[in-house]
């Protein structure tokens, strides 16, 4: 199925290719890199930065007002939506593109992540794991097969192997937890039918380099179009996710796109990119929206501060996003005041549209050759919108 | 300040002209009307439903998606932006316009309304109002002057004179609150400074015909550049409703519009525009839309409703929103069974264009000369929409 050419030291090469994906590495700068994706609902400009529709829809925005942003891929949950509306409805109804009218590429989870983090999980096994939904306390088992099957329904253009994210202080049990993703990993491969679907590999192992740089070796020998880095901020230190990030990223293949799942803030998206990371996604910034937070070049602003009821000025006068280009802070800090939905609506905006532009930044600068010297000022620049409080779980 | 040139049997004339606003009636089919109200923030085609924004914002809907739904003019309410954020807030932002981005015609009632309905009032005598706020328990004092003076300060293109609305039922007392409405309303126009604003009179007297006679002839008295009929769809039954309208709209003046404030539902604006109304206003089809109902002409639905979480056709395929061109009922339904923030951006985006296409169709329809063949047609698209609760209050 899969055959690839590459060419170590030009600047330019085809990757992975089959029929219907292609990736192709355009540009480096130290270890970051620009590519395109090709996938068959349209090509990904890489580094890329996905908004995260856990529910089939991204939270209080419409697919045009997502299309606005320049988003170009979209991440749905498979266990949200598993439980509902169904994957078998989905299916029927045309599949996640048709259903909730994203025309662009989707990327599906695996759905072992939430099963574990949403803490309702019954029994792990070497076969799977059984859990009991959030809804109604049914119980449900998720094996790899299972997740392939669910996410072949659900019809996204890249799909997750399935895999356990562990603790990453516990670290007896995480050595455990990755070689039975390592296995699950192979399971997924041999369970995956559909030849429209890019079925990308996770690389687990907490902390630990040494586990670290063993499932960096055991993913990229198998055949996925892909591979994620899995069980980072969810819990770590920055200094840990970094220090992590610079042993996996060397390992991976050059000619397969790298995933950074579940991140991140605008510096950890900086401190990815310059790592080799191609696509991130994150509920961060419509997380944030709802609770009336704001990335903004002088910091992470709670725009509910009564200092924002007179100020005129946009959240950010260099953003392009409809919300600068259209309201003051006085007005948006009205809105939270008055508890208008329109509030989350307008902050996700923003915050969406701060991350996809940073994105295409950052691409655009390592196409030009001079990344490197520009991270200093990304840094600088988006500095004081550090993450606070860490996610719990990676579905918005 | 107002002349006006009529010329009672010609199809096409020009009514009240200011330096700002004229108002120009271009056919009649029966007692329905065509026109075009100008106000210094652009042409209304009459008649015309208005969405309302209590809070200075559309319920869930940002001005881009008002505008394309083709609505033209917008009610904000004077009682919940003078608690919040402020009239004097808003005045120094610029005025309302540019504070929430509508860059059409605004309305703004009174605040009478909300004092009343609210049900905060503490005391009522000829001079004004004295009432709680809703929101911290403070208390306020409105007059007629403090009315207009916030309407100033909000800078909407059309203003309301100060009345009260008492209870339809109440036949003793609906008489004094008719009488202070009018020296309210003499008061309300002497209070009035700014040019650029159109103050509407308002016809109180409940269900009482000859009140409603006297209070039509004595509004139309006075040097208002519109009429509002007050005081209905408060607790009086559909038929009473028509009865007033019967009895006060062939007393308003041909050559100003008339506004039939917080109405309705599809059937109220037909049974209204065939009795002569050219403006109305209701928060109806935005508060459906957050309890999961929608218009159509099958009926009124509830998309909550588990018959719908396979249906794949739109709300109403010959309807043309974003809502009808894009998404199945099936993946609505699923929205509001998730309680994803989306279902009632888009259903208050189909409520609201339904009504706005209605009264588009029936503009034409008047403008051609057969509206009045076709009432019977468009009463029983829209059968089955009918209003089951009455609402409570005018503000959204």
């Amino acid at each position: 199925m899969r055959s690839y050419t590459a060419s170590g030291d030009s600047n330019t090469w085809s990757g992975i290719i089959t029929s219907m994906f292609r990736y192709t590495l355009t540009a480096r700068s130290g270890r970051a890199r620009a590519g395109i994706f090709h996938t068959p609902h349209g090509a990904l400009l890489t580094p890329v930065f996905a908004p995260v529709g856990t529910q089939a829809a991204v939270k209080a925005l419409t697919p045009a007002q997502v299309a606005e942003l320049e988003a170009s891929l979209v991440l749905a949950n498979t266990y949200h939506l598993y439980l509902r509306p169904g994957d078998e409805r989905i299916r029927t109804l045309g599949g996640l593109h048709e259903f909730m009218q994203w025309p662009g590429p989707i990327l599906t989870d695996s759905g072992g992540f939430q099963v574990f983090s949403l803490g309702r999980t019954n029994r792990i096994d070497d076969d799977g794991v059984t859990f009991r939904s959030h809804i109604d306390g049914s119980t449900h088992r998720f094996t790899p097969e299972k997740s392939i099957l669910i996410q072949e329904n659900l019809g996204a253009d890249i799909i997750m192997a399935f895999d356990e994210c562990a603790d990453p202080n516990d670290h007896t049990y995480i050595k455990k937890a990755m070689e039975r993703t390592h296995r699950w990993a192979e399971r997924s491969l041999q369970a995956k039918t559909r030849p429209d679907q890019a079925l990308f590999g996770i690389v687990q192992g907490g902390v630990d380099p040494h586990l670290r740089a063993a499932s960096a070796a055991f993913i990229s020998s198998l055949p996925f179009l892909g591979v994620a880095i899995g069980g980072l901020s969810v819990g770590e230190t920055k200094a840990e996710m970094h220090a992590t990030l610079d042993v996996v990223a060397p390992l991976l293949p050059e000619d397969r796109p790298r995933y950074l799942m579940g991140v991140g803030t605008p510096e950890d998206l900086i401190e990815g990119v310059r790592r080799g990371v191609d696509l991130f996604d994150c509920v961060l910034p419509t997380r944030l929206a709802r609770h009336h937070a704001v990335f903004s070049p002088e910091g992470r602003l709670n725009l509910m501060n009564a200092a924002f009821a007179g100020d005129d000025r946009p959240i950010d006068p260099t953003c392009d996003c409809y919300t600068c280009r259209t309201f003051s802070r006085a007005y948006l800090r009205h809105l939270i005041a008055a508890k208008e939905l329109l509030a989350g609506t307008l902050l996700s905006i923003h915050n969406l549209r701060a991350l996809v532009h940073l994105m295409a930044e950052m691409r655009q600068a390592i196409q030009a050759g001079n990344f490197e010297e520009l991270v200093p000022e990304y840094l600088r620049k988006w500095k004081g919108n550090a993450e606070r409080h860490r996610q719990r779980n990676q579905s918005d």
